[in-house]
């Protein structure tokens, strides 16, 4: 697959950023790389990496977002935190040279689509791969995170924006399975894929502050369950409100399977727990995961 | 460290028992091992399994539990499903020499230990490996399942057993990390950090069956999250059900917590649900995890 792209700038050099980087010059694009933004030890970070053959990552790097060289790119992708995005696609619109494309790396959608394409028309299109890891920071980032892995692209509401098929043959690039949601749909099925089981998680792990018997008592199954919630509190407090609608949804219907349960637990009914835990083991088994 | 046997027999040739008869002569165990029970495909595979030297791991087999050599056992390992091991308890109370030690593998100890002493006396001390795959069967077994793990001892009502000491070296011959703790403290903990979370996760996928539109859209972070409802749901009845008072505890206490958390979604309240968030991040970081 050939990239579409030769000037491309990063804005975020976090984990996800960072990776990308990574994982551009890893799967051998030799075009230019600019970064910017992050805190001075994702700069400091990202000035010292280098690819297989020694060479710097970057072409240039900026603390200021302003700084970047604006008119030379041709492809921006917004590696930020969800609060910031609409404040960059601003940016975006008013600096990027007619041509250029966008996209962003955003784990809800929300408004974010309708706001894109008014700022940007048929430049923009959003994408979601669908990878993470509890670390933070370019010091975590590792062009592995972009293996084996589905991303999301979401087109405008108004069909395919014309962007689509540079933005998909990026990703494919970097070895992406592709799959193409409206972006309603896509915040609906995160909800109950990713945003409710993060929830879960901390939930889970919300009591245990004080528990001190239990910490030494966890096996590999424990520590598997419970590692969403070793992600962000203050990114997920942003992606659960952004998709509070939705998430609010599956936490209902969760509830409903919960009493059930329960209900099966108080009254010792083997026949109804064992045949609901079958259910849940069989839906286990219908699911793709990435295998590592 | 020196194993204090030298004439083993593990009852049960599935996940568990396979796993530790694998272990032991990994581990360099060079007395006799005999195994019984399991299905035809178990002893089918027990009876082809090797050592690194090419050595048979096992001494002797028997489909029927009653041909084990019982006059020459010295310790009795019993790795059945929960709802078998009272009749073994009297089957080795009956058959064993009076010199010989007896445990069991089991998730919930509930009765079993007074029941073990009422047979067995002191010769009986409970365990239980904080270990566990999704995998079924001596097919699934491996010695790497007994690797940086801890396991729970749990001594009679009495204070501790005269085989304590022994069962203690047992595992530390396997390399494990030991725990002491009362049956009952043993139920309430594993109550809180294995049965629950494998409740949840059931219960989070059991209502997924019919939405296919959510199979391909999971990353890691949801296949780890869910690894354990791929664990066997006749058992997890047995375990669920056979501690189900302190489950249904935790579960009402995890409930309170979720109300306390989709109260915050509904009133959009960020800080609280970063707090929230951040409380069980801050939990998660305590806890003592196995590295693998």
């Amino acid at each position: 697959m050939v990239i579409p792209f030769s000037r491309i700038a990063i804005i975020g050099l976090g984990l996800m950023g960072g990776s990308l980087a990574l994982a551009l010059r890893a799967h051998g694009y030799a075009g230019a790389l600019w970064g910017a933004g992050g805190s001075p030890e994702d700069l400091h970070l990202a000035a010292k990496a280098q690819d297989a053959s020694g060479k710097s990552i970057f072409t240039g790097l900026y603390a200021e977002v302003s700084e970047l060289p604006w008119e030379q790119l041709d492809f921006l992708i917004l590696a930020v935190p969800p609060a910031h995005l609409s404040s960059y696609l601003v940016l975006a619109s008013e600096r990027l040279p007619a041509a250029a494309m966008v996209t962003d790396l955003a784990s809800v959608k929300g408004d974010l689509l309708t706001l894109g394409e008014s700022l940007l028309g048929k430049r923009y299109v959003s994408s979601h791969p669908l990878i993470g890891s509890e670390g933070r920071g370019f010091g975590s980032a590792s062009a592995e995170l972009y293996q084996d892995y589905r991303c999301v692209l979401c087109p405008g509401s108004d069909g395919p924006a014309q962007a689509l098929t540079q933005v998909a043959a990026f990703w494919q690039f970097l070895g992406a399975e592709l799959l193409i949601l409206d972006g309603r749909k896509h915040d609906m099925i995160m909800a109950a894929t990713s945003h409710l089981p993060h929830l879960l998680a901390f939930a889970y792990l919300a009591g245990f502050a004080e528990r001190k018997e239990l910490w030494n008592c966890a096996g590999g199954g424990l520590r598997d369950f419970s590692r969403i919630a070793a992600a962000n509190p203050k990114l997920w407090t942003e992606i659960l409100l952004g998709n509070r609608e939705a998430v609010g949804q599956e936490l209902r219907n969760f509830r409903k399977r919960l009493a059930q349960v329960e209900a099966f637990l108080e009254h010792a009914d083997a026949t109804s727990l064992e045949n609901f835990l079958a259910q849940g083991q069989e839906a286990r088994s219908r699911f793709l995961f990435p295998p590592h």
